[in-house]
């Protein structure tokens, strides 16, 4: 059967945890799904972890037998990238995370891709601008930096470079809404983009907390677990702070400006993480968890994000103009 | 029928909107919990949102006709604080949050309860020690405070002051696990305590992000609501970093020890919050919720709360030390 016009072509470059979870997405998304990855070895592993994993969303009862064998129909094997990029009108690269392997690999994927093909990166870290510097095809290059596992997590930090084409990043976006991801448009760089900044400001105090005795691990992370993480999974801090008062946000934070700032102002600094702090937490968390595998851990985390999910779904928020 | 002594007494001072919501909580554990308020009129509206809450309960079908009418027939309305007080064994007071109307109030509750009787604040902010400083009982004088609304988030953050005795602190944990709060213990006082420390944390990165106009409202929200939140509704912040290498935290730490510094550092300090930047906030909140009534995304965020709870009870973490 040849792809009608309405199938993406799509290729996975470099099919370490993030690449061969991206061609679920894309698999499921309905999109031809080429991967490919210098490393045969690499590739092969990431098609073991496919069937395996599609295996148990199958005894979850995550995945029925059709749509798993749909998905499992759209991924096409590359061996060489020239047959990966052949026709594909979207890559999403998964490869080293520094700027000198990114510039080369981009180097070579404008030199082979077709003209019109949008080149994404799933860096957590670099700037396209830098990236793309010097290509012909600067203006299709695009981050689009998904959270680890994609097809667990839907938002993708989209962020253009300087030089990247505006259609480029409407594309982009819409791309990745038809495949059931939640894309966020990002204005300009900043170091760890969106995502990594606002986890980072939270583990810092959570690690404070701890160093400095005020609370336990299994403490601290009950707060959020049980407390903040709640609200958190259905409405960002923005919405919840526009929830918290009749008046919306304006309210909230003229009521409560004063002490609002006073708190930020008393918020720790980063914590030192010495081998001694880490051991701390090590041996804390292990309490925490106990004999729990970590596989067992994440497989229980990702079947449960799904069924939060599929609530959502099933009941949506009342906003009426929700993207 | 008179009280079996497994049926522990509670007495519910103040029933703004965190004392009715922990009325709640308490005869929804079967507890005779006694309702009082100095203002007879805030204590008749606790009573009418009372009734009305259990209905839309009933009409969500959260709750069945028979728990229903149990958890109400616990709720006796006293007239006068000596009525509420007399064989309780448990106080949970809600007053108003300065020091001196805390210290006042503490000073008639520790005159008038029997002796054995906890006397738990739900104060956000106050220390424990200056509230109960010069009282006979400071020893049974303890912080209970609770996420609003407690009935629908079971986190209490429960604070000993410098002379509570050990045995209130476990007697109190032991009685907010017994009817399904998550309580946490903190080892001492800290501005804002826990949750809300953390929340400035994560809040004021979010702020900044919009000030600065590296990305809009709805973006920065999304990333939570789609991103990290939905990991943060089953784990706190260490456990998704252990859950994030197969070494765990320590592995995490270690490998990625020297990138968290520097993004931690690089973490913005406290955000203007100027008239301004409030109304920018607004308008922006105002794009994303779109017409909804703030009751109606309560609703809504409530009731999606109660789910997800639902489906972790049913499906609880692997841990084999889970506390």
């Amino acid at each position: 059967m040849r792809n009608s016009p309405a199938k993406p072509v799509v290729a996975i470059v470099g099919t370490g945890v993030i690449g061969r979870s991206w061609s679920r997405v894309f698999a499921r998304g309905n999109c031809e799904t080429r991967v490919y990855d210098h490393d045969a070895k690499q590739l092969n592993g990431a098609i073991a972890w496919l069937d395996e994993d599609i295996k148990l969303d199958r005894e979850d009862e995550l995945l029925n037998a059709q749509r798993a064998s749909r998905e499992r129909a759209c991924v096409k094997v590359c061996r060489h990238l020239r047959e990966a990029l052949n026709g594909a009108t979207y890559v999403q690269e998964n490869g080293p995370e520094d700027l000198k392997s990114k510039q080369s690999l981009y180097a070579e994927l404008d030199r082979l891709a077709d003209p019109g093909t949008i080149l994404a990166s799933s860096t957590s870290g670099q700037d396209m601008t830098e990236i793309a510097a010097g290509l012909a095809g600067a203006s299709r290059c695009i981050v689009a930096h998904p959270v680890n596992p994609p097809h667990i997590i839907p938002v993708v930090e989209v962020l253009p470079g300087k030089l990247t084409d505006p259609d480029v990043t409407a594309r982009t976006c819409a791309l990745l809404e038809n495949i059931g991801q939640k894309p966020v448009l990002m204005n300009r760089y900043v170091k760890n983009f969106l995502l990594n900044r606002m986890q980072a400001a939270l583990i810092r105090e959570a690690i404070q907390l701890v160093e400095r005795e005020v609370a336990d691990v299994n403490a601290v992370d009950t707060v959020i677990r049980e407390g903040l993480g709640l609200r958190w999974a259905l409405m960002g801090p923005l919405g919840v702070a526009d929830s918290n008062a009749d008046g919306g946000v304006r309210e909230y934070f003229t009521r409560f400006r004063q002490p609002y700032i006073e708190g930020m102002d008393d918020l720790y600094s980063t914590p030192s993480l010495d081998d001694e702090m880490i051991e701390r937490l090590g041996s804390r968390t292990d309490e925490m968890v106990g004999a729990a595998s970590r596989p067992q851990v994440r497989r229980w985390r990702d079947r449960m994000i799904r069924k939060i999910r599929a609530l959502k779904e099933a009941d949506p928020p009342p906003w009426t103009s929700h993207s």
